[in-house]
């Protein structure tokens, strides 16, 4: 499902594999993936997308269709088809676990490999880890708003395609939402699907009171009623009158959901049809047009809410639904190298982040150092991948790393949780890179 | 490549159909696929995404792994699982033909199929149609500003994972794209694939020009070369100084790249070095941070730039991420129906989309009727579909779709062609459409 074709690649990786091959230059090369700047609605990031990452680079090779079809092209010669019919990914990475928070300029992953390798996966890996970084960046924010209400991605059907929609489930899993709607992303990743009945259902009934029923006995074990089709206060109603009959077959209503007009608003109203018809425990789940900016709304008006279904506004990442993000060569052969083009400076040679943290735990500034340099506090980057296999001491489990994600999501300072995304995390740069970054310029 | 998996779909669609499969609800149910608003930017839209609906459709099945694992859900018995192993889709399909232009609440596509069938595929259906429909309507905007210009998608790196990638390329060629960056998507669907050199190439020489000759003796019939790493014309003037030396070799510099700065203003610059040195039928491509918005710029200035290179913003759909788009039952048992949910009513029954056109073939108004109803002018919505089998003659190769669909933006009004999302083309509902809304509201 989550596709791993060595032809996910962009053109010019392979003619330039052309040169490197044609010229044998084939010495170590060095990338490093990084964001360069925050999107306007963000203070942080948090990492996302390793593990396929390196089940990528795992399993990279050209499948015999694909080397007969690049031949097709005309661009390329049989010899250099040959060597890349032999190609597998041999390198080492180093990355910051799923689920660390991060800001800009700070490496989240690095290749370190034969050159031909590290530059053929570029657009892949860049296409792995921007997505699901992209949505569980956008998924703490809810995660951050919503306290312990339940979190559930419904956005499969307008996520941008079949693999968008499956890790925007896993990534928003990881950040922290409750489960997903997406039924294969429950099981590609064991994460728990949430779902019950949709608007066609009721109408394919003439009476909304029988479709409720006949969802009833089909679902005896979960029955959430969608109650807003014609009207919602009446569905409501319809629901109370409903309760002792589905009791009676030892049936129990778990909740209602709303998926329309002003959601708060109803919320209330239902809430109180329920507890006035002895239905306290039933709970309101609502969906429509939700994200972090709703939900905050719903909670400055006290909406009576216990669970949201937040869909394409999070698959999409709506309001920033791209990273300002690259993967660059820092060393190449041994030697530190940069790119200078405006706008668009590196840093140069083999980095760690170090983050200090207060007395309370809380994350207060981080420093941007060369590999080897100690600068105190945590080290961010960890090896993850030795010779083309992944370091099995480094693999949690999906669950693992979501508890470990609300670890660092409580590591945040208070003024970084806000939705408005003005408020700047120190990250500085170590004087050794900067002296670092000066010699290269100079040596060029 | 493009995933066909059966459990691509929401859990409330298996709990309706267990709601279905217990009372036997297997009458013939028809659902509309349309768009309810058009996002602020746009001022039509261009259907796309069937022919890979109609592959999903064709081939829908679920594998005895997925019965396996909904079956470990506890969700569903066994009788239910035997029923789905057994499902298969064997409705009919009308749509308008990929390419075709549209307007809010005209359905491009209706499924008519026993209920459970037509239920089970929406998820997946929207999500093909969601996101091709959103490419194409955004790449066709570049499209109208680039002329002549060579378009190509560069956007795979930063699209929402491997299918969005390489549904956008096929997207955007369909819009009239040139090709694309992603090979995969050249093997896929024949789209042809352009693409040179990366920064990293110039990068791991320690000087430029050996970069730019290395790379031309290694790929000498595909030389563009990148300029921008360092300093953008001191790279034009290496190339300018290389010229004499490849063309001895028999060598031709075919163009080169600017991907950094003031693109126009590069572009001017680039243009007078390269022809001042001999080279004028070298091309300049650009690229980085381009959209149709930056397309108009550089078209206001006169950048002497021969073709683009449209990434993040494309293949993201950036200023519109999503379309408010809706799959809804519109009849049941051969009862119209319709959703009165608020702000999401819907018009209920079999419609059909007539366009009438003025002398010069420019389109002047669609009206949306009822199916049988014939309000003259051309008829949008044909059957491409019977008893689950595509209907060969209705099937066209994407390059002749990339034509009809050329032919399709010949005919929009210039108001409509500009960027801003203001102008509002005339779409009429037909009163025999509003008076079966009435009779449909009534009859509740």
């Amino acid at each position: 499902m989550i596709a791993r074709d060595a032809l996910l690649t962009d053109l010019y990786q392979l003619t330039m594999l052309h040169g490197y091959y044609r010229h044998a230059m084939n010495d170590t090369a060095v990338f490093e993936f990084f964001v360069r700047k925050l999107p306007k609605n963000r203070n942080f990031l948090v990492a996302a997308g390793l593990e396929q990452v390196l089940e990528f680079l795992e399993n990279l090779r050209f499948s015999g269709a694909e080397i007969d079809w690049l031949g097709t092209t005309g661009h390329f010669k049989a010899d250099f088809l040959d060597y890349l019919a032999e190609m597998t990914f041999t390198g080492d990475v180093d990355a910051m676990p799923e689920g660390t928070v991060f800001f800009p300029n700070e490496p989240i992953l690095r290749i370190i490999a034969p050159f031909p390798e590290a530059q053929l996966v570029e657009s892949r890996v860049i296409n792995l880890l921007h997505f699901q970084t992209l949505i569980a960046s956008k998924a703490a924010r809810s995660v951050l708003i919503a306290g312990d209400k339940l979190l559930v991605d419904f956005g499969f059907r307008r996520a941008h395609g079949a693999e968008a929609g499956i890790l925007a489930a896993r990534a928003s899993y990881l950040a922290g939402f409750s489960g997903t709607a997406t039924v294969c992303a429950g099981q590609q990743f064991g994460i728990p699907v949430y779902g019950t009945m949709a608007h066609s259902f009721v109408q394919a009934h003439d009476d909304e009171s029988e479709a409720f029923l006949r969802f009833a006995q089909a679902n005896p074990d979960n029955v959430v009623l969608l109650i807003d089709t014609y009207d919602t206060e009446a569905g409501a109603q319809k629901v109370v009158a409903l309760a002792p009959i589905l009791q009676a077959a030892g049936i129990r209503i778990k909740g209602v959901r709303l998926d329309s007009g002003d959601l708060a608003e109803h919320a209330h109203k239902v809430r109180q049809i329920l507890d006035e018809g002895g239905l306290r425990k039933v709970t309101i789940f609502a969906s429509g047009g939700l994200d972090e900016y709703q939900l905050e709304i719903m909670r400055s008006r006290q909406a009576p809410i216990d669970g949201y279904g937040i869909g394409t506004y999070l698959d999409t990442s709506a309001d920033a639904p791209y990273l300002d993000c690259a993967y660059k060569l820092q060393e190449y052969a041994g030697v530190p190298r940069r790119k200078r083009s405006e706008g668009k400076a590196t840093w140069p040679g083999r980095k760690q982040v170090y983050r200090r943290f207060d007395l309370d735990g809380i994350m207060i500034g981080d420093t941007i150092t060369v590999e080897d340099e100690d600068c105190g506090g945590e080290s961010l980057l960890q090896r993850v991948m030795q010779s083309g296999r992944p370091i099995t001491m480094m693999q949690r489990s999906l669950n693992q790393i979501r508890i470990d994600t609300q670890d660092q999501l409580n590591t945040l300072p208070d003024a970084l949780k806000i939705l408005a995304g003005d408020e700047i995390y120190p990250v500085v740069i170590s004087d050794n890179l900067k002296r670092l970054a000066q010699r290269v310029d100079e040596g060029y």
